[in-house]
């Protein structure tokens, strides 16, 4: 988080906040959606003061030594597998709680453990409003990181698992799904790549269900400058460019469509 | 929706979260304000199945046909009316729940029943940061369409009659205000007509209430240009031209006050 | 509040929901907090009607009277006066409702009480979407108005006092805080400041924990322009400027941190 040292001398208090959105969003995102108290997961005061007490040794130890022991790639490699270690239980906890508020609610388990799973990312609109950075044009639902999109698929997996359809036993899924996360998000971290292990099953299904790449070509910025591919739909047919990102300007040109 | 088409090739969780909030997003704002989980109509896995089925087809039929369909005039126009039979039925339902809860919550009343109404109107802002849209000079509120505007007189007329201060029944309320709604909804999408019923009334009542045409005039844009009319209080007593305003730019000129 | 005026006359809606949130918006926050309906304070018809007259009187009244009776100074402090004493008894009870529902959580119990405090300054950016208004570059958060300071330093105060750590009985607490805030307050209004009595308290402080002035330099804008002090922390040794920063553009030159 570069400029986040800047922040936490002129404005501690925002990036306390911020820290503790990183935290914990992810149970403040699930209490939102199951219409519990925002505030529940703080209750747990000896949580929240150990993250407080790691984001002070992070931005306010002297000549920086926390950091940059957190960021020796060996033991940034341990909190990284620990983190999806954590992120799996956590999308297990969310759909195992909202199975036993609505017993059939598919779509409200997988929101579930999704919001669980994904944490802060799905409101990082907010999250860089509160420091006082506004990006409207995007944000994790247009363009997906790996972690957003294992927790979607994780949940469903999960969520199948729970209502039976998946003939696996919990703790097995659990198990398998962590190392896959585990192994993944290490070997990504450790070759400080930012492709991910579904663009090539996405690339087969999506052109066939969507039309296009799932998520666009990120570097295309945001909806818009290319066509969709061959897929089942035909987006010629449909009249004119949008008024609406004619507004957007500066930012892009759009492929005119060919009425 | 123009533009949708490329969302939904290119971004098809997003396109598919936009078309469950326009759907439900009434839900969903009524659920916020009663404190009832926010996912909660998420629960009906028909509804949302129902939902996701007619948004793929819409955007992803082979040649658009489902899309001609429905565009087709008198099709259209069955749906309108359809859509306005619910809306409604949600209103008044809303009003019904909220007076479950508080039975002489004149104004929970009233927000309930309009946000059922008015649905994801209400929360257009947030709807297309979804889509990495963001427009925020513009708001429901500042510039209420005429679904929303019927939606609060509509909700306004319901609460009178639970709480028996409009001597007529439901049955006949719901009946005569689906007949007034269907058929000026009808009309104004047969004719392509952006006019509203309610703005003769209003230009009698708002000089007289608040100075000017409520909703000002739509063609200068937000807040700014040009003076009130001869309402109950001077504009001219209060000092300078506000800095937010001015900071606005590029906008529009304000008139000056004079001191 | 400049350009209220003429949002009054063209957007009534909208200006009278502002006056809504203004006056009930530290309920709102809490009520979000603490997963209670958000519109539960609506229910208070006569509160709701009270504040409604008020705000057709300062926006209506003929030859702006009421708002030239308000404005007079001398009246003007007697209601800055009896606004802190509302405060400070909101901060009180909101610990005490927090308290009944967590009796060991400290975080929350400040939380609540200081968003109690706050109200409608905690989420202004909202507040001023709602008129059209958007400055994403600040908010109450980074840079700290003195109530919303003093929200939360007696926020923290009465969290001790509730948790018996600090050895005073509640009476005595609000009777001192509440002596404070309204001498405060008075003051700053009747000399037209804009300091803040606990500056010379912070500029002791700040530069130990933090390494700088919390807030900043205000004139400096958001977060950026200037180093942090001596503090514990070295900031020189994190890598280049942030690229967030950077695409702010227009906004402020960022001092470059040396290798």
């Amino acid at each position: 988080m570069k400029g986040a040292v800047e922040l936490s001398r002129r404005h501690p208090m925002a990036s306390w906040l911020c820290a503790m959105l990183h935290c914990f969003g992810s149970y403040i995102l699930a209490d939102l959606l199951l219409g519990e108290p925002l505030i529940d997961y703080f209750s747990n005061n000896s949580s929240i003061l150990l993250a407080s007490a790691v984001w002070y040794l992070i931005f306010f130890c002297p000549l920086d030594l926390f950091y940059k022991c957190v960021c020796f790639l060996p033991v940034k490699l341990i909190f990284v597998a620990m983190k999806e270690v954590v992120r799996v239980r956590k999308i297990a906890v969310g759909i195992h709680h909202a199975h036993h508020h609505y017993h059939h609610g598919w779509f409200v388990m997988i929101a579930t453990g999704w919001v669980k799973g994904s944490g802060v990312a799905l409101m990082s609109n907010f999250e860089q409003l509160l420091r006082g950075v506004w990006k409207p044009e995007t944000n994790e639902i247009l363009h997906m990181s790996f972690p957003t999109k294992a927790s979607l698929y994780g949940a469903i997996l999960f969520t199948l698992q729970q209502t039976r359809w998946l003939p696996v036993s919990k703790a097995t899924l659990i198990f398998i799904f962590t190392m896959f996360m585990v192994s993944c998000k290490v070997f990504l971290t450790a070759t400080h790549s930012h492709s991910s292990p579904f663009d090539v099953l996405e690339s087969y299904i999506c052109p066939v269900l969507f039309g296009s790449d799932w998520g666009g070509n990120h570097h295309l910025d945001n909806h818009g400058g290319s066509q969709g591919g061959s897929g089942p739909g035909s987006p010629h047919s449909l009249p004119t460019k949008s008024k609406e990102e004619l507004s957007e300007g500066s930012r892009k040109k759009k492929t005119k469509k060919a009425d």
